[in-house]
């Protein structure tokens, strides 16, 4: 088993990372010392594959768990799910000592962990994220919410978990357009801080694409490790932390414009990745070759790497955005490479430049 | 003017209390350096006596506020409430360093600091409680919420505002049965903390009904210092700041048995703090004079001071206090008086005890 210790204060907790780590959910969270109630909150077709093991170890270990499914997708991810969630949580009695499993992907683990971080004004929550995307980004950090309909995570909080339980062989059943969306994530940690860890992406692809556990272990542990050293040195987002959001505002902004469901979050963050490292070659940089590295490893993933946008669109996508939480008084501030590895932040880019990369 | 400051290391602010300060709220929080963009969250009462002076406050110097005026009273605490606020925010394109006013009692304050704690993941709030509750409890100290059905305040978040605004002349405007309700608080703060101050009550309690503001002020500020000095050491209420809770337990199970609206929050807990005073009696040596002061001073100051239950509506109170925040494994916590000024906290009590003031 490998652990990755996510240094915060009396806030801190452990990555854990091996197969078979579902069916030790309550032992684990029996050293916890948590209440006796507990509530694990899935969507439906997690709750399909996992539901009843994570339910039953739980149970094993003397806790007295509620299984919640919401409906699985993006839709699932707003107040009114949440509200239904919070009243189950009522109705069954979870009191300030009890806590909460966000079982699934990035939706159920920012919904679960935003009801978690506002019920009773908070009580302990524990991810267990099933997909590669949550394994590597959205489980670990603290970033919960939902969405609205102006854009996604518009509403939420800054909410750590107790313990991260990354199960590999959950991965083994994902579909494979899910599975390589989550490489969108894994190869963004290379770009934005590791080029090494990028140089191995691209020698270890073709297990990693078959998903040798052997291969994914290492992968995932990386980029867990990277993201608890950004985020340990800048929880609340203040400079720092925002390289972890190389790609994501065009990508946001395509993910909304386009309507939920169009694009996996993955796949949109890909393009976004694309444009923002055209964006960094022609404004950063980023030497040309490092962008046709780039390029090629999103392509060799299987993951898109252009969208076409009439002028209608583009300026739709724009208006996006402008909303962005990282918008200040309307300027739209991006993550930018000068080299794989080597981002800077914070850097406001002319509307025209946007533009002609979205017109790529 | 009289400023009352909370130690919260990077999380300090001030309550300022004096008459006029509504008039000032532009230049105050034009010192705070916040964006221009702010919305000014109240009620529809509140909007109509108060909405225009803070409007054009914020406007003088130089900030873009929208005002968003919700339903007045207890139903508008809540989920669907702050979902319309939410959308507000967006449509006014409220970005991470814009600020929210929240402008009225308590249910303005709860609302919208929870607005505040979770839009965008938190952004900078400032209150401006225009009640004598909000203005010596709800608007200090950070705790924020909305109700379920299940009970009041289930939802929440501890996020602090940057600034308190407290203005004696908003006082004058209230009718009575409101004003009086706040001095149950005020009251409070006499038994858990202050025998002196409870002995001043006592005392200048026909200047205080007829509030006068030289009466008021010294009130206001000795009840915020006392507010303050509790969150400082115990913020997020792990022992201490339970305190404040005296009363609250079975004034809260009242409240929700009974139904938003048949009590006003402080006439449920001014029959809470007399029920708990005579648990302290019974169980942890409150002296029977003492406790005679106690419900002489609740009275004197026009408060209710019993409540006629059958056993119907008993064991429904018992259920409400069950599912308190403050239950665990579903055991009922208390905070008793020992004398006037000094009170013992997580004391578990017999149900039977219970029943036994509540038949009372």
């Amino acid at each position: 088993m490998r652990i990755v210790p996510v240094h915060l204060g009396s806030r801190s907790y452990s990555i854990k990372i091996a197969p078979g780590l579902l069916r030790r959910l309550g032992p684990e969270c029996a050293v916890l010392k948590f209440g006796r109630r507990c509530a694990v909150i899935t969507d439906t077709n997690v709750a399909r594959v996992h539901g009843a093991i994570a339910r039953r170890s739980l149970i094993r270990a003397g806790f007295e768990p509620v299984l919640t499914a919401v409906r699985a997708g993006e839709k699932a991810k707003d107040l009114k799910t949440a509200q239904d969630c919070y009243d189950r949580l009522a109705a069954h009695r979870l009191e300030r000592g009890s806590f909460i499993v966000a079982l699934g992907g990035g939706v159920a683990g920012d919904l679960a962990g935003f009801v978690a971080a506002t019920y009773l004004r908070g009580i302990p929550f524990v991810q267990v994220p099933t997909t590669l995307l949550a394994q590597v980004d959205s489980s670990v950090g603290g970033k919960t919410g939902v969405n609205l309909r102006a854009g996604k995570n518009l509403v939420g909080a800054f909410y750590q978990p107790r313990l991260v339980l990354c199960d590999l062989d959950t991965l083994q059943t994902l579909p494979d357009r899910e599975f390589r969306a989550g490489l969108a994530e894994v190869i963004k940690y290379g770009i934005i801080r590791d080029a090494a860890f990028f140089a191995r992406l691209e020698r270890d692809l073709d297990g990693i694409l078959r998903r040798r556990r052997t291969a994914l272990a290492p992968v995932i542990a990386r980029c867990c490790e990277i993201k608890a050293e950004v985020v340990a040195r800048d929880e609340k987002e203040g400079g720092l932390r925002s390289i972890l959001n190389f790609g994501h505002t065009i990508g946001h902004a395509i993910e909304n414009s386009a309507g939920y469901g169009t694009f996996l979050h993955g796949e949109a963050i890909s393009i976004g990745q694309i444009a923002a490292a055209r964006l960094s070659h022609a404004v950063s940089g980023l030497p040309e070759a490092e962008l046709r590295r780039i390029v090629d490893l999103f392509r060799r993933a299987g993951l898109p790497v252009t969208i076409s946008l009439n002028s209608r669109q583009r300026k739709k996508v724009l208006d996006a955005m402008r909303l962005d939480k990282k918008a200040r008084d309307g300027e739209i501030k991006f993550v930018l490479a000068r080299r794989i590895g080597r981002v800077e932040w914070g850097r406001a880019v002319p509307e025209q430049s946007i533009m002609e990369v979205l017109r790529r």
